[in-house]
This record gives structure tokens, C-alpha cells and sequence, in this order.
């Protein structure tokens, strides 16, 4: 079960395998949200995303005897890269399950780190299905991109390096928002937070008509998205969050935070400018929250994690267009 | 004089006001170099350039009676940058004269960050007259871009957060390659890496037409360019390498690496799409040289410094168009 004993043993197996990625800020961003905004720039994590974390965790935790068998995921890309990245490292043969219409480069990194690629249409298959059938007689072990306890330990390892981070800035009281798909991440950071931090408090935040975990923190119960596809912010669109999740995120969590795809780009298009990184749209959504959303938070300080940067050029240019005038 | 103590003094009161710049790498990258890359990803520093170290540490150092009086600083806008955060911090009055064709979001930062921006024409004004021009009286003190003791210094701290990475790394051997313009940065992580690191070599890198280092350092003697503008890599364009700098360079540098414009905006597409940095062409010669000119180099590391990430959105969309095909 998820707890902040299985965080701490993932950041011991982590160890210097992970990077300890910067909590950076800007005044030009402190004026634009009215307090003095920080961002926890995990697009500078290995393949360029959190999901790193969770990878190497749940893979370095399958035992010795079972590594051969080998790993299959399914991810939009993120995940998909962390597991393929900590599975190399491990020497475990990996099958990522990826939807056709997932970015590019995220497809092209994934087989390049040396897993196996299987493209699913994600309006008309279902993707655990698709598992099944590659893994018919079971014996890989399956590494979800959320809901295992394994993960979002990985995923809470963001989660003290915040608390640590906050202190060292004299941050005393804050919302730390996080950009959330199934709540992996944000259910290890709540976990985190809790035990180090309990001051800080993490806060979903998702795209209009993604809003599936805002939504079930109103209602008190897992609520679902109608669509699961046709975002830019491909890195965070799941169905609803995950029954080992949701508990976690409903004890922990303040209200979520939900904005716009415009919103996303503009964030993107101003940690390009102020902060010198990239973030793909989707690991955006937190900055946009703590920038266009200020009313959503109190305090004088807020913390929003950029969780991916694996963006195609395309949408990056058009991120930069909204810089202008 | 420039030395050891005094860059570590410079550490001291810098202290935590500055961002120990993470070193980045990419399997993606290593194969391309055929080793090995790391990147100093100074951009990420305060104000997007290692500049914020000097300019913190020259005014850092004025005496407490003097401050009133003012700083004046010329710069094409990264140094223009670091010495307003570092007046404004210390409540010192900053006036910068910059070049009219410095980027744009130079010239604004500058005046955002609270400094006097006087623009003047780089091919037909000097700016050493016009800076005599606003301090008739001597009155400010004037912080030079990079033949100044304290600056060197404070450029050197980033050469100790080297040494310290190097080793835990496990890089026993291997080049700096350091972007250069005047030769302060590089003077200064070569006289750190003299004393934590000596089996670490700073290695200059420059752009075609804009080589003076390369060449003084060929030569023996000072080189000048014939041209000092014109280039995408405004960050590194200066005549010739200083009268405080170059010896340095001469007695601890290997040879320097000249690159080519195009391999600078190739390189800053590379950092976006491989390590998520955004990194200005001019930051950029010292990954262009180590991506790009393997043979320059030997071992099985190289150490590529990003100096600086402040590009105008319009260049960096033409480095994106360097990743298609």
C-alpha cells in the first residue's frame, strides 16, 4: 500500500540514477501571478519527464528472477519513455503500448531507448486489451502508468525533493499544483508532502473537458471523462483516476484547478521566455493554473510542477506564437 | 589578481542567492558526439545566463559607502541582465548601455529588472566613450564584462560547481569546451579547474569570423576580429580577448574549437529537443563544438557549457526548422 516508507525506499533505489531537477522562478512570472510563483522543472528529469521516476522504481523493484520476462506498459508517451529508459538500465526487454496519435517524438524516443512499440487506435481499442494479448500467458510483468503502488512511490520522490526545496526557500505555506492524468504523481506528492511537508498542499490541475479528477474530488467518487483523446495536453488525458489513486488524492488533495488549452500554451510559450525550459502543453497545465488562476490559490508563494517537456516542434512554435504582442 | 581564493570567496557571497546549474546529458546526444556529452546548463542560472555570477560578485564586492553611486556596466545583454538582478538586489543604482541591435528581450529584461538601458550603434560609437560620457565624474563604478578581477571571479564559481559534478559523475578526464567571448567565463572555470580539477581542460569555443581567442591563443599574442557584429551569437562577440583574461587562457587552455553558425542553431535545436533547455546560439558554440567536431576533442567525456538561453522567439523557431528531415 501507498505510504511514505515505499516513497522513501524508491528515492534509495532511485539514488544518483535520478536527477534532483531545480525549483526555478522568475520575477517576470511573480508579477504576472501576484505571488511568487517556483517550478519544479521535471522536464529537466530523464526522458524529459517525472515518469522517470516511476519507471525506475517499479522496475527496479521486480526481482532478479522475474527481470527476464520482461516489462509491458501502455503510455502516451511519457511513461512509456521511463520504463523503456529504467528497463535498459535494469536489462529488461520492454513492450510499450502507445496510442497511434501520441506525439511523435514521444514514439520515436521510446523505441530509440530500446523497447518494442505496439500502436493502438485509442478511440477503438482499448489498450489493456491490447496488453493482454501481447502478454497472453502473463508472465511480463505489467508496469501501469498510475494505479501501482510501485509508481506512485517513484512519482512521490518529486514530492520530498519539494518539501526539501520549499524549505531551503523559506516557503512555509503553499498550494503545490501539479499537472494530473491518472494522479500517480499527485497522490505521491500528496503522500510526500503529508509526512514532510504538511503545509504544502497538492492541487490537481487539467484541461477543460479533461477534468475527470476535479470533478471527483467535487463529487466524492471516481467520475470519468467523456473523451480520452484530441488534447494537446496528450500527457494528462486519462479516463478517471485510478482506485488506488482517488482514495489518496480525496484524503490529501485540495480542490482541483482546471484551464484552458490556450492557457497550457501560454505557459509553455512563458517558461520558454522566463525560465529557459521547455514543458510540453499537457506539462503546462500546473504553471497555467499558478499564472491564469490566481484566485484559485491564497498565500504568498506557490509551487507549480512542469512535469514533462516532450513536445513536437510544431505545437512548440505555436506555444512561441502566443509570446507576441 | 584573479585567482583561486578569489573565486571562492566570490562563491561565499553568492552564496545561495545562485542556482547550482545542473549537468544535463541525453543517450541522443552521446551518439551523435560518439561520447559521452555533458551540458552545464547554465541557462537555467538567474537572469537565463552565467552572467548573473559575475555581476553578483563585482557588486557583492563594493564597499558598502560606495554603492549609492551607482554601477555602470556595458553589454550586448547578458551581462546587462545579471548586473541589474545583482544592483537591484543589492539596492544599487545600475545604468547599462547596450547596442541597438542587441535581441530585444535583452534591451527588455534589462529595463525590467529595473537598470538604465542607453542603447548606442556598435559599428560607429564606442562604448567605452559613451560610458565615459554618462560617468563624467567617476562617480559609478564600472563593471566591464570581462576583464575585471571580481568578474572572472564570480564566472569561476561555475568552474567549481564543475569540478564537484565531474566527480560525482565518475568524469575523470575530459574537456570544458566553453563558450567565449571575451574570456571571462572561461578564465575563470580554467583557473577552478586548475585547482579542483587538473585533469579537467577548458577548451574555448567560438563562431567562424568571430574566432580572436582561437587565434591569440594560436598565436601567442592578442588577436582582433575585424568584425564585432552581425552574428546570431551576439552573446560571444567581442574585438579580442582582454588584458586580464588572456593570459589566463594562454597559460591553462587547450586550443579553442571554431564552429559555424548553422552548427550553433543546430545545437540549440538539440538542447530543446534532447535535454528541454533553451539554450541562445551564441550559449550554444560549446555544444555545437562537441557535437559537432568529435575529433577536436579525445576521452570518453566532454563538458559542453550552455552559457546562455536568452534568444528572440524568431531564432529559435529557425533552430526548431533545423530538427525536420
Amino acid at each position: 500500500m501507498s505510504s511514505i516508507d515505499m516513497i522513501e525506499a524508491a528515492a534509495k533505489r532511485i539514488g544518483s540514477n535520478g536527477r534532483r531537477t531545480p525549483l526555478l522562478s522568475s520575477p517576470f512570472l511573480d508579477a504576472i501571478a501576484g505571488r511568487r510563483v517556483w517550478v519544479k522543472a521535471e522536464c529537466l528529469q530523464h526522458t524529459g519527464s517525472f515518469k522517470f521516476r516511476g519507471g525506475w522504481s517499479a522496475i527496479s523493484a521486480i526481482p532478479e528472477a522475474e527481470r527476464d520476462r520482461g516489462v509491458i506498459a501502455f503510455s502516451s508517451g511519457n511513461h512509456a519513455q521511463g520504463v523503456a529508459y529504467a528497463a535498459k538500465a535494469h536489462g529488461v526487454p520492454a513492450v510499450i503500448i502507445m496510442p497511434a496519435d501520441a506525439p511523435l517524438v514521444k514514439q520515436e524516443n521510446t523505441a530509440a531507448l530500446g523497447a518494442e512499440v505496439v500502436l493502438y487506435d485509442r478511440e477503438t481499442e482499448n489498450r489493456e486489451d491490447v496488453a493482454r494479448r501481447i502478454n497472453h500467458n502473463g508472465n511480463m510483468t505489467l508496469v501501469k502508468p498510475f494505479d501501482n503502488d510501485y509508481v506512485i512511490a517513484g512519482q512521490g520522490t518529486t514530492g520530498l525533493e519539494i518539501a526539501e526545496q520549499a524549505a531551503q526557500e523559506g516557503i512555509s505555506k503553499a498550494d503545490v499544483i501539479v499537472c494530473c492524468g491518472g494522479g500517480g504523481l499527485t497522490s505521491g506528492i500528496a503522500l510526500a508532502l503529508e509526512a514532510k511537508a504538511p503545509n504544502l498542499t497538492a492541487r490537481p490541475a487539467e484541461p477543460e473537458e479533461f477534468d475527470d479528477v476535479a470533478r471527483s474530488l467535487a463529487s466524492g467518487k471516481i467520475e470519468a471523462n467523456t473523451r480520452i483523446s484530441g488534447s494537446i495536453c496528450d500527457a494528462i488525458i486519462t479516463q478517471s483516476p485510478g482506485d488506488i489513486t482517488f482514495p489518496i488524492l480525496k484524503r490529501l488533495c485540495g480542490p482541483g484547478i482546471v484551464v484552458s488549452e490556450d492557457e497550457c500554451l501560454r505557459a509553455v510559450g512563458l517558461a520558454y521566455e522566463r525560465l529557459r525550459i521547455v514543458v510540453e502543453p499537457g506539462g503546462a497545465a500546473a504553471l497555467a493554473a499558478a499564472l491564469f488562476h490566481p484566485e484559485a490559490s491564497d498565500g504568498d508563494d506557490v509551487i507549480a510542477v512542469a512535469t514533462g517537456g516532450n513536445i513536437d516542434a510544431d505545437v512548440f512554435a505555436k506555444a512561441l506564437e502566443t509570446l507576441k504582442g
